[in-house]
């Protein structure tokens, strides 16, 4: 496969500058590309190596200057995937069919163009939808129902009655549908409450490595339509977001909180139970949130508030260690004055 | 099943208001119980769910007002627990009997009514108990011991020779024994240092999705009886926790570090190693606990202190950039004072 | 197997006290040692065991009072590793050979003495070294390269294409490979980014259970050789370490970020993307790092500063409540200073 950079740049939508017939086979970093390799600048952190790079072209913003032959276009990242779409080569997927060692129930239905790999399990009354994937290891519970074009890794869960939207993506070890935590104690025992609802990852919804995502104590946990969550997050049970939220690694959620829509927690973010999270909220990596945000707010820290008072608290704290030496240096200079003073 | 709201009231040890001939066929929560199904209330945060709601009775704490049909209970978490375990459906289990493709050892012990799901793996010398239930795919270790009455999820893994009471769930992912990590480090390499213990769970402990214990470097790592585990938790080697410790989602324990008996950790939690914390101590979510804790204490914070005191400090630290302005202004205005006195 | 006290010595290269006759059948912990066994003292904390220790043994840093026969070395943890791999038994292994139920592709290429258990998947054109073990329910991905000498513990996954050099161990549900966590965001629709590139675990890395690391967006993440990750932690894409870095459980970097050697990152610890950190910097438990970091500087805190900085401002925040009261009083005494002056 090969294109020329003027087949390549109506493909991805811009314009090209320099030689248009320049061909194109693959896709690589600034730092990594040789020839015949498109790359692309996306953070302007890495615009020294426009000077140095070895690519044969690259895709950048519009109004970057370059002298190398170019792509220009609105949003490089977005054209880029495009391209690697193109030309980056097809991702591994097992055969099509079902591989003879995989346990799958007589009364499970299976859509048509769906590759079910080694060792997977698909119990009873479990759907699966056409062209769907099921790499080897993987585990579909009883009743669970796996919309179309689904991508699921080896080793990744769907408990029992949990179902998922259509191409979705779940990351090895990805767990969905585990029990929620939750006790009722008495008399110093904790009696485990049950956890009678479901897990509903709806479309284009996408679960990182290892992440966890609890089913409901009753009703339904959601994560909503284009959501994307990286790998060792824990959702609790009966959270629900809205579309397109973004939550990075080792995020965690807990019980019956609620993000809006296109909410971003960053990395190692927390969230306490039972909050409301507006459209359009962002909590900073590492930030603990103890109350409903508003939508478009951004919250920062160990106990967040808006980010913009929070920096002017860190940077407060900052200057206290010389704050307190001057505090003591005027105490002095007051007490001398009252001296002076008879006081 | 079916009962009248008397029944369920002796059931679950409560007094009814209201009709007590009133059909109760499910449970459910306020906000999505229709007829037929019961409801309840402990968070006060959803009590004015109970004006809207549509179910046809609802549990409650003795003392609430309340309109509907209702039980009136000390503890209503727990009533509806007992309640959701007589109307809630079994949960899902695997058929009684092995597998025909499941790898269980010829020297392994496997006591009456288990089930034992496919791809699972029993290795040599290991024992499961009377009624305990391995899910597929899960792996158990040589000499290891599961107990009677246990449920270990899809994927979860026992390794050798570790020990697991009665009663004790895994969920899907949890690593039961892993190495322990340590190395002994000399002219810039990091010698293994081989961990040769193992881990126990107590009766009735229960692990999240994901959770890790390590085995000991040697002797034993213990999760005391009846403590529950949430998703994603590191328990580190030695460790050793007392009874009915709660440990939340992503919470972390260090090497050696020895919990009392009903210690709490919130969510994101982290304790240095080499720490004793007594009973009733409690660790608030993402706080950091670098010394030992005394029995009933409570700690917060980033270094965590009293939670007192913490809050105290939070507190302080919201008026610093202000006061900073104020010591800014002292200083001038005691500088004008000296000049008048002609100091 | 039994050596005497000398015989031991002479294998970890120390100098006996006490009678070198004493037979040593075991190793174990101070507090957990008996008759025949061998314990060691590294931590100071632990001292005060020595008086009470029931082994028969112990070894000790030099120049450590002790009664017992002991071995006397520099570095106790190293010797007493090497006691424990001579006396502590053989680790677990499967027997040699595929079992009878794994699934290996005809196209993969196997080498000499390697173990591969139950229900394992070997892809298209992978590689297994000499003398490797591949415990049951492992995945090993088309095209991966396993050098000699690994050993993959029961559910551990190497995807598609990467690469692992010799005497590399996962852990359980550890995860190499999966995809990294990039979109493309435009008209409120994230469109998945390819993760073309691959994950190289260089010579003697070992990853805790359920780490996960992702593969590269095009190019490669490494871990460097003898680096050691812990349990839960997160590498994302197109991160790379140097050589014998130590990352403890639940750390976090993000993408693009390179450690130079030898860095420590602390328990939770988080780092943002696209940073340096230079050789030998420290990063400790539950910091966060937003800049780059030079070599050998370590890092404390929230928004990490200097640790002895964070520390400074640490404990001027401790003073900050009654230091507010202060300002308070100082005020009025330059207001009733200020009267008297007619000011």
């Amino acid at each position: 496969m090969q294109l020329t950079l003027d087949e390549l740049a109506r493909l991805v939508g811009g314009t090209v500058s320099g030689d248009g017939a320049t061909l194109i086979r693959g896709v690589n970093g600034l730092g990594e590309a040789g020839p015949g390799e498109i790359a692309f600048l996306a953070n302007p952190k890495y615009a020294p190596l426009l000077a140095t790079t070895k690519a044969a072209a690259v895709i950048v913003a519009d109004g970057t200057a370059v002298s190398l032959p170019a792509i220009r276009v609105k949003n490089p990242d977005l054209a880029f995937a495009r391209a690697a779409e193109r030309l980056g080569g097809d991702a591994w997927r097992p055969a099509p069919g079902v591989h003879p060692s995989a346990a799958v129930a007589p009364s499970a239905r299976i859509g048509k163009d769906v590759s079910i790999g080694a060792f997977t399990v698909v119990e009873d009354g479990a759907s699966v939808g056409d062209g769907t994937v099921l790499h080897p290891q993987v585990y579909v519970g009883a009743g669970a129902r796996i919309g179309p074009g689904c991508l699921l890794w080896p080793q990744s869960v769907v408990r029992e009655r949990c179902e998922l939207g259509a191409r979705v993506i779940l990351h090895c070890g990805a767990v969905v549908g585990s029990d929620g935590f939750g006790y009722a104690t008495e008399g110093g025992v904790h009696h485990k409450i049950p956890q009678l609802g479901i897990v509903i990852l709806e479309d284009d919804v996408e679960l990182g490595a290892n992440t966890t995502v609890d089913r409901a104590r009753f009703g339904r946990t959601v994560i909503g339509k284009g959501t994307k969550i990286d790998n060792l997050v824990q959702i609790a049970h009966n959270v629900s977001t809205g579309q397109g939220c973004l939550v990075a690694a080792q995020a965690g959620v807990s019980g019956s909180t609620r993000l809006g829509s296109y909410v971003v927690l960053g990395g190692q973010a927390g969230l306490a139970g039972h909050l409301e999270l507006g459209d359009r909220a962002v909590v900073t990596a590492q930030s603990g949130v103890g109350k409903d945000v508003a939508p478009g707010v951004m919250m920062s820290g160990e106990h967040a508030v808006e980010t913009r008072r929070h920096f002017r608290e860190k940077a407060a704290l900052a200057r206290l260690p010389e704050a307190l030496q001057e505090l003591r240096r005027l105490r002095q200079e007051v007490l001398e004055l009252r001296k002076k003073l008879g006081g």
